[in-house]
């Protein structure tokens, strides 16, 4: 995979954020030629201290995705595009609709635009997410399972999957869409608890705080660390086979509310848990038990996830440890 | 039906276009308090002559539905919304993206937030298309059938779906989803193609012209004639059992391509028939054999539709022989 990405010109957008700045890392190591593109709006998760030490090593771009000419000599030079910029709360794309419209659908609608102008040949990756199922019905959430959204985030990064797939089919554009389930690991804000609820609690456990859980906190997750995605990403990347697919990424296993929480607070060995009823907004958009199935990305790629939840949340805690005056 | 539409309040938005002008025709039949809103873009098929006749009856309103607040006082007292104004060209979908967007799916959202802030009451019926399916890989389209649009008209029509869905699960805004398969007849644009064919040929027949089949037009088509659309809609509107429901509404009849050319030609009694290869970029977009089940709508509302495409097409030509120059 190393030689696959050595000298490739790849473009990051949301290069900042939580995933791009661990995937840009793995990258920088391969040895690849990167661009990242961020407008570090100070709601959503870019941060200069997650690219700090590639200074010199990388190509950083602070700039909107919304004008398309921005896009244009970045795109035009690029191999692959692993595009990752997103408002990513799910609570607030209720509370801002067009800023969710604007960043999670029309940005993506931008790059392929540019695309569809300048290259058609850039390899694009998306971060898709598992908030396009909706409420889940089925035992094992597949890649065919039925798609209905209960926030406008999910309703927006199905129509980016669309997009893209329309794309592919009509112009030739070749893409994977990535839905990922409960992602954690460093570098993820935790300012407050919008983004991963795992960093938050890590959060709130360094500081001594109390944990609250919801109902009984039983409602299954799928947690996944933030090495296995970077690695599922790249893999996706260089593999032809994953052209044109969507794919589920997750860790495969599910894991209790309340065993991710007493994980954090074991791990940290510091904090409080609280068992309290759940609030009128957050029960509407519950999704019910999630449980992937990842065969479909294994079977592609022979991906494998490596991090177990309590190596996870150890080496995020690690992280926080040190840096967590960076992110707070 | 007549009882639960009389004075009932109820905005049109495209009143003054094809679907908008045939529902406000019977709905004016029926004594309902009407307003219809229109943007009157020359691109598309809003046309004052459409409404004439419905002068001093119904509310008419020229604005862009683009600005929230114009929307919130015709909102707040209306019991019924038919959102049927749209872009309705595919093609044009793909040279005018953003157009698309806004007036195919930002429209959607803004009709939504205004009914979340002033009016969760309102019932919303729209008009989506069978373009979401995209191409067509089963024998019979039923509501469950997979959607891969082909166009961004496809992907936008299923997003504003899913902005529909969503507001109804989250904040209780009733709606009913109605995917038309290719609907024609009287009052609609004829000033070029990209509207229904139906009626561009019937246009084409009276002016003596040849009419082009691509291949050799043996892929079929469902054609709806406008008065069992508006018998759908209206039936879907008075059904608690449609709330929440996406529907197809076609005929139920396939008919082969070159079979309804023949039917125009051999009504009009004029016009030649010429059997030419196809474009590089209508066969990307071609969808396939459609054949679409409309047993869910049936088994609803009970609904049957009671224009054969003879008899639609005969009163479609009787109405442009005699109108035509207010559509050309």
């Amino acid at each position: 995979m190393e030689n696959y990405f050595k000298n490739k010109k790849i473009l990051i957008t949301g290069g900042l954020g939580f995933l791009g700045s661990n995937l840009a890392d793995r990258l920088s190591s391969f040895g690849a030629d990167i661009t990242l593109i961020d407008n570090l709006n100070p709601l959503y998760g870019g941060n200069p201290y997650n690219v700090k030490h590639l200074e010199g090593k990388v190509n950083i771009v602070i700039e909107d995705m919304r004008d398309i000419e921005t896009l244009k000599p970045l795109i035009e030079k690029t191999d692959i595009i692993f595009h990752l910029a997103a408002q990513v709360s799910y609570i607030d794309s209720l509370s801002m609709p067009y800023e969710d419209l604007d960043l999670n659908a029309t940005a993506t609608l931008n790059i392929l635009e540019c695309c569809r102008q300048v290259n058609r040949n850039v390899k694009i990756v998306f971060s898709s997410s598992r908030m396009v199922y909706g409420k889940v019905e089925q035992e094992l959430l597949t890649e065919n399972s039925p798609v209905n959204p209960l926030s406008l985030y999910g309703v927006h990064k199905l129509t980016s999957e669309k997009y893209l797939l329309m794309y592919y089919k009509d112009f030739g554009i070749p893409c994977t869409i990535l839905r990922l389930t409960n992602p954690y690991g460093p570098k993820q804000q935790i300012k407050h608890s919008k983004y991963s609820l795992v960093g938050w609690f890590i959060r709130q456990a360094i500081e001594g705080n109390t944990i609250k859980i919801f109902g009984e906190g039983s409602q299954l997750r799928d947690y996944i660390f933030v090495d296995d995605i970077v690695t599922a990403m790249l893999k996706c990347a260089a593999s032809p086979a994953a052209i044109g697919e969507v794919i589920n990424v997750g860790s495969g296993h599910s894991t209790k509310f309340s065993d991710m929480v007493h994980a954090v607070v074991n791990c940290v060995k510091n904090g409080k848990v609280e068992y309290v009823s759940w609030p009128a907004n957050y029960e509407k958009i519950e999704t019910g038990d999630i449980r992937v199935d990842f065969s479909k990305l294994k079977s592609i790629t022979s991906w494998q996830p490596e991090f177990s939840l309590e190596e996870g949340i150890e080496r995020t805690f690690k992280y926080y440890s040190q840096f967590s005056s960076h992110y707070v």
